[in-house]
């Protein structure tokens, strides 16, 4: 018997037909002698739904309150697997993200999970019953209904997965596992049969969107290795983990395109010591992520500064530079929102060069614009053109022989 | 400065915009210097549409299940109230009945308030917030969540009131008070200014959709004095208190029609004592409310045994009475949904004599025949044809002279 913690998005439980395929699957798991706690999303729409809501009675609803509204669509769908195990008869019990005791820090939308208490759901499991937990939610210290970000339903698993000392950990999606590129974009792409962590930590914080950044972090962390899979076939899927075998071989492992974030541009600022500073912490006060930084030093006296953040951010990021600029004495923001962000990732980058001099002549070559730069130990992201981002992952896949095992 | 509970009903808070002028009606008690709770029903539809999606998965769905899916009704619309109540400068803060403090006993989808723990509310209320706060739910001492059963909101609003020691209490909903009789139906009806609770208890558990019964009991039981009235206008409502001062001239308040009750025949059982207490103490232990009870010793050593329960609980009420029939040696079971519940009320009553014959020859004059009879101190109840329902009511209204002020 192991104990077994999985996952099922937005997809898997898209309406009442999924949701009874999903309680199949959890009944087969079940029937193979092992114990099982899934952690389900909200139906896919919902969330957005949700949002539409708050956002046409304030551009800027209080977080607390879309805490409190988001974290419905979750419980919606773990009360109904439930029922729909009752249905075949297998004992199961819902539980909130409260109930299920994540407890997590203040912060609205973005909580950190800070404990869990794994004592109720241990409880139910010794009972026999299937836990079914809403994912993406916790509660704080007083009482208030937290949720972990867009996504975060796969943190939720990789945290009980770590509190429960569970056997393994299944994320279901509605993909079969991580390519090596988008296959909807690049025809040639591979599933990959294992990822290494960090590879998939720099995969997921470039668009790629099988899962996100945090909780593969999270994974890293409490060495939880978990396997991505489809909930809609029995194919195998992507294991991550520590490290894979023959990854030194491997140069690159994927490329990623994310077409959600904007660049922003902070222009004619004062140049002088502290003023970045004073920028980067007004968006970090206000829980911006901000990626990919260059500042250059215009004509006398004045910088620029230009990065990306979330294109759902940068009403937010704007709010928050206005006082600074006021304090610093002067500059405009600039908003680009037809950006996309290319990523090539490999651990194998490490000890290779020459990854950015054939990335850039492969796009040079078809003359598309590289507008901005960074690079990591293992990832070389580029922005360039949205309108030719698709285009690009399909060069730089070819160039890096992705499509050949 | 008065402490005042309000509740608005599901059509108040039907969509975003009837949630907006929601939101400017606390704003206006705001204004005027008073503390505000309010308490929000689910959007009109949104709980019949949980109930649906619940019974695409299971004929009888877990309660535990039920409850926890049916809470986010409410969750959304206290969510996104209190967002309204900011976009207009309002501080306000949503609560689930969890954080709200409501706890109750473990009877899921019937749940009893047994405290409150009004510390939370007390402590946003000192900060200057309006308190929203989900109609309708609980919380039991495993941390479950409990639901009070259709209509209850308006128990949670009066539960508060009490316990916040509240000066006024508001039931804002679609009507404009209680009436003489359901105004759809019969026009002359008249809206009345005060009603004494043991009126509007008879009139809520016969059928008159104004509240229901166990709210006007609790409020009775707490001397919370309330009043119904319209959130679609600024008319007065009706005031429920303890005793009206004219009341002893008035022989008959209202006529209230009951659509939704089914009658029950449980046939052929053997007439031997005890056979009644087992069936009733099933459906007791089942949680079904039976009304209106008629037994009759049918031929030799058999009796019939007929009631009515609300239609949703036919199924529930068949399931409940097979092993108790096997268990007293035999009976049918028959249901007939296509049944009216027709009552008189009025503490006058008490003292007159002559209603029974009144409501009676008015029903004979038109050929409308009575199928069951019941009486208390301050109503008569009979069962006629669901479809000559609304001319009986028309009739009764006339026979009573209620349509003169």
């Amino acid at each position: 018997m192991a104990r077994i913690v999985q996952k099922y998005g937005g997809t898997s439980v898209g309406d009442i037909d999924r949701i009874k395929i999903v309680a199949k699957r959890i009944k087969a798991t079940c029937d193979e002698g092992h114990e099982v706690v899934a952690v389900v999303s909200a139906r896919s729409g919902v969330t957005n739904e949700l949002i539409a809501k708050a956002k046409s009675i304030a551009d800027i609803p209080s977080e607390r309150e879309l805490d409190q509204l988001l974290a419905i669509g979750e419980q919606e769908t773990s009360a109904l697997t439930a029922m729909a195990l009752h249905a075949l008869g297998v004992g199961a019990v819902s539980y909130t993200g409260a109930q299920a005791g994540i407890f997590t820090d203040k912060v609205h939308t973005k909580a950190k999970i800070k404990t869990i208490n794994a004592k109720p759901i241990e409880k139910d499991l010794k009972k026999g019953n299937v836990v079914i937990v809403a994912g993406f939610q916790g509660i704080n210290e007083e009482g208030n209904v937290t949720t972990f970000g867009r996504g975060a339903s796969d943190l939720t698993a990789i945290a009980l997965a770590a509190a429960l000392k569970a056997d393994k950990c299944e994320i279901y999606t509605d993909v079969d596992g991580v390519y090596t590129a988008d296959p909807r974009v690049v025809k040639q792409a591979r599933k990959l049969a294992e990822i290494s962590y960090d590879e998939m930590l720099e995969l997921a914080s470039s668009g790629s969107k099988v899962m996100m950044s945090r909780s593969v972090e999270f994974a890293k962390k409490y060495g939880v290795i978990f396997e991505v899979r489809s909930s809609f076939n029995h194919n195998p899927g992507t294991i991550v983990k520590e490290e894979v075998a023959y990854m030194e071989k491997v140069v690159v492992r994927g490329v990623a395109v994310d077409k959600d974030q904007a660049k922003v541009i902070v222009s004619n600022i004062p140049d002088k010591p502290g003023s970045a500073a004073k920028v980067f912490r007004a968006l970090s006060d206000s829980n911006i992520n901000v990626d990919m930084i260059v500042q250059n030093v215009g004509r006398q006296g004045v910088a620029n500064l230009t990065f990306t953040v979330p294109q759902t951010e940068t009403a937010k990021a704007v709010k928050a530079l206005k006082p600074v600029l006021s304090a610093i004495g002067g500059g405009q923001v600039t908003i680009h929102e037809h950006i996309a962000k290319l990523s090539v990732v490999g651990v194998g980058m490490k000890t290779h060069s020459g990854v950015a001099a054939t990335l850039f002549q492969a796009l040079a070559d078809v003359d598309i614009n590289i507008e901005l730069i960074s690079t990591s130990e293992i990832k070389i992201s580029i922005v360039i053109d949205q309108a030719r981002a698709d285009e690009a992952a399909r060069v730089a896949h070819t160039a890096f022989q992705l499509d050949k095992a």
